[in-house]
């Protein structure tokens, strides 16, 4: 296995994932311009095949397997959206899927996982661990663990995200992503900084799951216990591959609260006219409440997902 | 005045509207297109400035006014849409601006409407009628009357999204549009015609303000007592220019039920994740029941706007 993440890996995958993945619209708002002082260029991967970025990661590594390893099928654990991906893609190639979710994961990312034909076995997040219920189905059938974020071929798929956006809007300065496990930043530094040396790259996380920022300033993997409504980001600690390349290219981790995130969303929403989820906004949520250096004045903004139920959406 | 609505005054729209209207995105969805049986291109219009494609009308009629009447400002009646279009329009010249709207109007719209600048006048539409308040505030300011689309430059102006649409997506055998008074549907039948003798023209209204259809089917228009949650298609009858042209270039004027437009909103919402406001989901409604004939495979689907209050669309 290639363990360094290239640009090459980044327009291979761009290639590969090509038969699945949406080339999704970027937009932009002169109310939010207005509200944050900047012009930003939203890359809206709510609108992505599955509600969230995670196809492009998880297609780029199941499309590279061989037909041998898809033969006794695929697993994932996720609390949702790189569970759908992985469905998704497993569904794509014909292969059989299980996904390990949690029972608290939000319903409609439970519903949408089986609805693309995947096996769910669920857990308690509270009393029980993902790994040790994933390594039992492993063991017995010979399946094909689909990491969430930290695999090369996951990070390079992420990475086609920043690929398009510089593209689509051209001459930007920053680039913002969203923090989880750090696959989707470490991808889109990698392929940002390969068309655009000079751009300046960030990372977005909760306050209350801020495992990355804290990592980045004492320069070793920090573990922490989240606790946030972006639930795509409760991530305890960043990963091995992904904090190398965060630590390395990242200008800075930026940090915006619960409420910023709800404010997002809810700004989104109304004004944009697009739904997007807590953990999808808080790229947006750090640009609306002047997270950046002031001498940011294009940032492409990436909007992760946009899986929320309408309970959730009307508790914010 | 120019009374006919020619594809030229729909190409000089364009050019007149270009500073303040923005080019709205044209998105499409897989699983819209699985539940729909064709090919759905939708405009999204709710991304438009003030948030529907009103704006296009309405500044295409106020930028071609003279100093003089600009001076003596601007006077607009309407549920909401059209309200916020007139205001920004007017604000974009420099010229004052009184709304005349219900009481009852969604809330986001009258306070849109207040923010761009308009003075608001409302009424009670179950007691008040709304031409006698406008024609008294005429008489005393000497205001020119922006109308809702019963007018050559409103009707040329909306047009325009059809212009885009058939330039965003080809190949289209069909294009349909809500319908209210009719500005939309007309202006978009003109200038897709213009673009594509072929396309096949489809209005789409609610059961129940299905005046443009039992007009279309009389052949004279019919006045009817709307009641529907679409706000923005609660015209009582078509007008005079809209429906001579409605008449000549559609092929049918489609009906959908009040449960056909609140799951067409939620769709939109949950699935493509796009705010979608009732009025604004009809056209959509239509493709997702199948009212359409089964001849159509590809068709432009106006998304028309996207204002609607959190409550409202809590109720839904």
């Amino acid at each position: 296995m290639q363990t360094e993440v290239t640009p090459l890996l980044v327009h291979q995958a761009a290639e590969r994932i090509r038969p699945i993945a949406q080339r999704t619209p970027v937009l932009s708002s002169h109310s939010f311009d207005a509200e944050a002082g900047v012009s930003a260029f939203f890359k809206c991967e709510n609108f992505q095949k599955g509600g969230a970025f995670k196809i492009r990661g998880a297609s780029n590594l199941v499309f590279s397997l061989p037909k041998a390893d898809l033969a006794k099928g695929l697993i994932a654990y996720s609390s949702g959206n790189h569970a759908q991906a992985t469905a998704i893609a497993a569904r794509h190639v014909g292969a059989a899927c299980t996904i390990v979710m949690p029972l608290d994961a939000p319903r409609s990312k439970l519903e949408a996982t089986r609805g693309y034909g995947a096996s769910v076995v669920t857990y308690d997040r509270f009393r029980e661990s993902r790994e040790p219920i994933t390594a039992a189905i492993i063991e017995k059938t010979g399946a094909t663990l689909i990491p969430p974020f930290d695999h090369p071929y996951i990070i390079a798929g992420q990475g086609t995200t920043a690929l398009e956006l510089l593209e689509q809007a051209t001459q930007l300065d920053a680039l913002i992503a969203p923090v989880g496990g750090g696959g989707l930043l470490s991808g889109c530094a990698i392929a940002a900084r390969s068309l655009n040396p000079e751009i300046r790259i960030f990372g977005a996380e909760p306050e209350r799951a801020n495992d990355t920022y804290l990592s980045f300033r004492s320069g070793e993997r920090v573990e922490v216990k989240p606790d946030t409504i972006a639930d795509g980001l409760r991530s305890p600690m960043p990963g091995r591959l992904t904090f190398a390349i965060v630590h390395e290219l990242a200008e800075d981790i930026v940090l915006v609260s619960e409420d910023e995130i709800r404010a997002a969303v809810k700004f989104l929403l109304a004004r944009m006219k697009i739904l997007v989820e807590p953990s999808g906004a808080v790229s947006a949520a750090a640009i609306m409440f002047r997270k950046l250096p002031a001498g940011v004045k294009r940032v492409g903004v990436v909007l992760s997902g946009g899986n929320v139920d309408f309970d959730q959406l009307a508790g914010l």
